[in-house]
């Protein structure tokens, strides 16, 4: 079958590897239709992080089954399913309590020895944890949006979960976006579903404002570093955002983050950290009790109540999407986001 | 009048100072009859903490009420009260949402311009809504309880429920506690108080832990770095505990902190940070969705709510007290906390 390789930095090709195949009783095998490329690919793909010569990339897909091992139950050949960005178990402590990307048995889509999203097929290890079925006779136009909430969308949702928590006044205080990415323009809708009401994305590209003003943002700042701070200040009576979304993974973006964040409140991070810790002003924290709260999202456990609402017409990621290939141009959309040509770029297989 | 000043490292005097006396209409002059040292002095003590030579120190006192501005309503000469370690105005927006420390018109008593707690009087500026009245007729054996919460309770309380209130399972969880200083003990005290009924505390110094255990540990873990993460790891089932106070300060105690805090769960953190963010592993963090929650302790939020217990004879932090010195050996006092001689020492004005 084909899949897409990394091979070094800015050599990303699609090329005939195995072909997916069951290997656990508890497995099944997706033939993905659909995937995409994620912003943390692109770090990969500029060679910051680091991969094998040759090893498989991709961790976003929806598809059809297959096959399935003697063990599954909750999906059969034929089902479309979704994919979360890592497998798990689905019975561990970890993932009874939502964590799922802490299962002791989890793992990420491309990891060596195990398939990656960008390909024709993938086998799915513990495929009753992992994959959450679409009910038959959706919507085909769902498609888009469906593809979303396997990494991007459930990331945005999990940083404002978590922002949200924190003390503050919840969706009625002032929330705010660092990072006008896809993940950062999904947590400006999440934020909107939840209720929010004041919702500022911090990001100057006008294609990307113009979908976080769709998605319900109410003020842009376009400004960054202290002055995109100031201006947050500006905008919220001198104190800060009450709930801040940091969306990005870069030192810059979450020292501004942290900074745009009111006294007592929370910043809510999913951007891969990508500064090492230099972005976290403790000293600053500590004199203002803001509090850090985020990490890798568990899709798994955040899937069922977002696709009810793709389902009922409520919640449309989608227009994130604004380039698509088919598998074999694949390299061409790594290339088109790396030079910010496109926001993110979908994969017809 | 006398006072404590400072003058260099390691160079803690007891010197002539002017007067305490009222400035503004808000301020009330308070007598102090009992004041304590703070670890954080320690700071200032051994030169980490910059200070002006001859600049007072000192922010943790109960006194008696010596005059009022026309203002002041709240407290009468004669009123005992108890004075958090700082001063806030009471009526600000983060007054009101119990974020005092935040007050834009708050400040840090010993800063220039301000008397220090270690002293025979304090200027109290906004004495409504700084100072909290004691009932007259309280049992002046529990002098050393109420002053505990000026800081070192108040301290404790706040890193527990910044802990607490982050993801897990509360106090049915496993809690754990890094530093067996004054504010780690009234951490573990507050832990107690408030349901936990597993509480690990990390510290090797015998008087200390024996401290620990009165006021409800568990479980002692003596050892330091890894191998005190490895401890909390095999009490809890290989997975951490749900709920970690960090109360030194330190790159290390953060660390082990983190480290020792099960995925998803949350560290509430009051050790004045000296480490800088070294100790704040944000990889780590985010692989584990652990939240970092804490800072600086609002206590005047807090005094009422646990003066009502001291008084209810159901809360005694008292036996963090091991040392006790008239106000001219307070000197003395510093040197037997900076050698570990005295937990934390009491002076008698």
């Amino acid at each position: 079958m084909r899949a897409t390789t990394i091979h070094a930095p800015f050599d990303i090709r699609v090329t005939e590897v195995p072909d997916a195949a069951l290997r656990d009783p508890s497995d099944a095998v997706v033939r993905v239709t659909h995937a995409c490329v994620c912003g943390s690919d692109l770090w990969a793909y500029r060679g910051v992080s680091k991969r094998k010569p040759g090893q498989r990339i991709g961790h976003e897909f929806v598809g059809v089954v297959d096959s399935v091992g003697p063990d599954v139950v909750t999906v059969r050949p034929g089902d479309t399913v979704i994919a979360p960005f890592v497998w798990s178990d689905g019975v561990c402590d970890f993932c009874v309590e939502g964590l799922h990307t802490s299962c002791a048995h989890g793992g990420f889509w491309g990891s060596p020895g195990s398939d990656g999203g960008q390909g024709e097929a993938v086998r799915v290890p513990y495929a009753d944890g992992t994959l959450v079925k679409v009910p038959e006779g959706t919507d085909p136009a769902l498609t888009p949006a469906l593809l979303s909430l396997s990494d991007v969308m459930s990331t945005g949702h999990h940083a404002v979960i978590r922002a949200l928590a924190g003390p503050g006044p919840g969706p009625d205080g002032w929330v705010a976006v660092v990072g006008d990415g896809a993940v950062g323009l999904c947590a400006v809708l999440a934020f909107r579903r939840l209720g929010a009401r004041n919702i500022i994305a911090l990001g100057r590209h006008p294609g990307r404002t113009a979908i976080a003003t769709a998605f319900g943002a109410t003020h842009i700042v376009a400004e960054r570093g202290e002055a995109a701070v100031a201006a947050v200040r500006e905008l919220t009576g001198g104190h800060g955002a009450h709930h801040v979304v940091e969306a990005v993974g870069t030192e810059e973006s979450m020292r501004t983050a942290l900074a745009a964040t009111r006294d007592g409140c929370t910043v809510g991070y999913v951007g891969v950290p990508h500064g090492g810790s230099a972005g976290v002003d403790i000293a600053d924290m500590f004199n203002r009790n803001v509090s850090l709260r985020g990490g890798v999202a568990p899709a798994r456990a955040y899937i069922p109540e977002l696709l009810a609402d793709v389902l009922a017409g409520t919640l449309d990621p989608s227009p994130v999407f604004d380039m698509t290939v088919p598998l074999k141009d694949t390299p061409d959309g790594y290339a088109a986001m790396h030079e910010r040509r496109a926001l993110k770029v979908l994969i017809e297989i």
